[in-house]
């Protein structure tokens, strides 16, 4: 018997037929005998229906009354997916984040989680019930006012849930069957990457792969919870996000395997073993290149002929980073003709409007000439361990980028990440280019040596 | 500076543009220096939506989770009124039934009250802010599970929260005037009743008025708080339901009148004072009507040669009751021609199919000969104080009845009503006989003599 925390997303819960259905997967797993946690964000697109309401009534809602209506929405799936579960003979009982134990700071619209005591939880697991639990949602420690986690926040209930209840495995359900080595819309041979560390994991996400969020990544990997991301489609094998290989998951009703074996298995058929020779191991020191993220979110703003004068480079970061602003990366150029600098900084497009102003505010202080704005800049990132010590790597990718024709803007590197800004009409060949350059297609010979599943 | 609770029902709230308007009621009270205390039903038809979103999923949702479910929709009302008080600059926060302190039993879907501890309430008035609060629902002393209070559990809340704060009135509002001598759309020339008492006002919800429930009528007579029925879309004067019309009760942001001058006032201005021979006192001791209420919502049962033994009659009784059916009324004829009676019954339609089950499976016990079930019927009634002393009252419904050529199927009565059954075909021309008999037609000058507003 294993304890599985599953999280459905929007899409898996959109209507009444796709509840009935998610109704009958949670089904198997309690019939097998596991119990089950099950984490559900509100239907479909309830929580952008909920935010027009309140648009309708002010453009300034309150962060507490806001939090309160949001969290209407996992109100009602959990209700409707409990109804399902009990339907189908299976005893399951729904909590909200509060009577699940999510205490959380109170910070409205994006709090914390402090603690978790999922007493009801377990209880109700103890009983032999299934718990529902709605996702993205708290309460606050100090003012008993109900908070929300942020978007995404229904992964961070999930892990957190995990974490407390120290279950087998956290599984992430969403309509897509994993982590892929790039956006199978725009690599259609993109393939499927079974495991995939944490580190891996957190820069996919941090650099466009929209499947996990960076904080969820997070909290699995402080408190070791083994994710398995997969859809709730198709029923398939999805990616194993952990750092401990050896760690046993259960990853179907009736089936556990090693978390590494995951790579051995046909993702069609969990059980069945593949042949050895079809994954030969590539070297222990061979960089293993999990996959290329994209990101079209960003926007640079490149600060022109700013005084090569010591100090004047880091009011401008202070006065971006005091705007709320997220600064992704920076590069600085010395111009040659006099003692001015232009930086560049790429951030999220949502950050710019008040980035721009807080240094359009700070002219005179910072005694740049001028300001540009860009966001039709697109990112690509190459992701993999032990890159850095295989300078091949890099220049593989940018000649590939060459050899397309593609003008490299910026470039940031990491010990397992390699990002380089483009135009954003150059984004979806560029990681296309990548993509192959690396092996990573999935009718290339040359995947078993780059692969992501070749681990 | 008085404590107001307000409720608004759902077609009070059904839109953003509702909503605003409804904040806009709410803060002249607010900066008329009142403490408020609002109750709000949710939002239109939300409930009826959510009822059938559990019903794509199963014909036998578990009360706890349907409770779950449908408190959603308060929750979603109360949090976007507070938005729109807050930004018409009314500091206001939203609590639902468990924060306000509505502490129930665990009975879901028809949960009894058993205490109220508003304290996050109060201290919210305390700080000057309206406290907006979900009507319809509580919290389980026991489970600590989410309760709802059934069906027109808003009001319920609503006297339950100003009783618990010795609120000056609870004004509930709806999208009709207040109480009428019958319903306007059977007898466009009905008045609205000014000033009525609870029981008074009991029999006409119990007798078929719908403006405000038995339940929440009971509560404020014996906790004593006055009620303000009125319309969230006129401002006028509603009906005021009070034993004690001594008591002096806000009825407008800046202007209080003592409950009786109530039936005084122009109900289009409220501080305008009518002439007095307008009103002339008909005499302590004649009868003073209230009004004509209607019910189509009953059926009759007719249960054909039961045995005339002693015991038989009780034992059908006890069935129908035992069956979950609440019984109205009861007449039973002595056949002519054999040792046999006829008992009939009326119930509520919703409560007939199991009734009759009943009926049918105590046969041989009771040893009838045979079960009738007509739906077609209609019940009418005359409300007022003084009615049994005054034989003259009876006997004019009656004759009134017999000139429309309305035919009387059962009698009922009490101390202050007299109800008959007729064909539902019947219904509205009864209505209309007696409401003009008793001269409660706004034109008709004999209004004076028995006219709800001459008190």
């Amino acid at each position: 018997m294993s304890l599985v925390v599953q999280k459905y997303g929007g899409s898996s819960v959109a209507d009444a037929a796709s509840i009935k259905r998610v109704a009958e997967r949670i089904s198997l797993y309690a019939k097998a005998g596991h119990q089950v946690v099950v984490v559900v964000s509100a239907m479909g697109d309830t929580t952008d229906e909920l935010i027009d309401l309140a648009e309708q009534i002010t453009d300034a809602p309150p962060p507490r009354e806001l939090d309160m209506l949001l969290t209407a929405g996992e109100r009602i799936s959990m209700a409707v997916l409990s109804m399902a579960l009990n339907a189908v003979g299976v005893e399951a009982r729904a909590y909200t984040g509060s009577q699940a134990g999510l205490i959380t700071d109170g910070e409205h619209g994006r709090a914390h989680i402090l603690k978790v005591t999922p007493g009801r939880v377990r209880s109700a697991l103890e009983e032999g019930a299934v718990a529902i639990v709605a996702g993205f949602q708290g309460v606050s420690a100090s003012t008993k006012d109900i908070t929300t986690l942020g978007r995404g926040g229904s992964d961070t209930t999930a892990v957190a849930l995990a974490a407390a209840l120290e279950a087998d495995v956290c599984e992430i359900y969403s309509d897509v069957d994993g982590v892929f080595t790039a956006d199978p819309r725009i690599v259609p041979s993109a393939r499927r990457v079974p495991l995939i560390t944490c580190e891996e994991m957190l820069d996919m996400a941090a650099n466009g792969a929209k499947i996990l969020m960076v904080r969820s990544v997070e909290y699995a990997r402080r408190y070791g919870v083994p994710l398995h991301v997969r859809s709730s489609y198709s029923g398939r094998l999805g990616t194993i996000v952990t750092d401990d290989p050896t760690r046993v998951v259960p990853v179907d009703p009736t089936v556990t395997i090693p978390a590494a074996d995951v790579a051995r298995r046909d993702a069609a058929d969990p059980t069945k073993e593949l042949p050895v020779d079809e994954h030969a191991d590539p070297g222990l020191e061979a960089p293993i290149i999990s996959g290329v993220a994209h990101d079209r979110s960003e926007g640079k703003i490149t600060v022109v002929e700013v005084p090569d004068v010591p100090g004047r480079a880091a009011l401008l970061f202070d006065v971006v980073a005091d705007s709320g602003a997220n600064i992704d990366m920076i590069v600085q150029n010395t111009s040659t003709t006099d003692d001015t600098v232009a930086i560049s900084l790429t951030l999220p497009e949502s950050d710019a409007p008040a980035a721009l102003a807080a240094i359009e505010k700070a002219h005179e202080a910072i005694g740049y000439k001028e300001v540009r704005y860009n966001d039709q800049i697109g990112k690509v990132s190459l992701i993999g361990a032990g890159m850095k010590s295989h300078p091949g790597v890099s220049a593989l990718l940018f000649r590939s980028l060459g050899e397309a024709g593609i003008n490299i803007d910026m470039i940031s590197t990491s010990e397992i990440r390699i990002s380089v800004v483009t135009a954003q009409s150059d984004l979806e060949a560029a990681v296309r280019a990548i993509h192959t350059a690396f092996g990573l297609d999935a009718e290339q010979t040359e995947a078993v040596v780059y692969g992501g599943t070749g681990r």
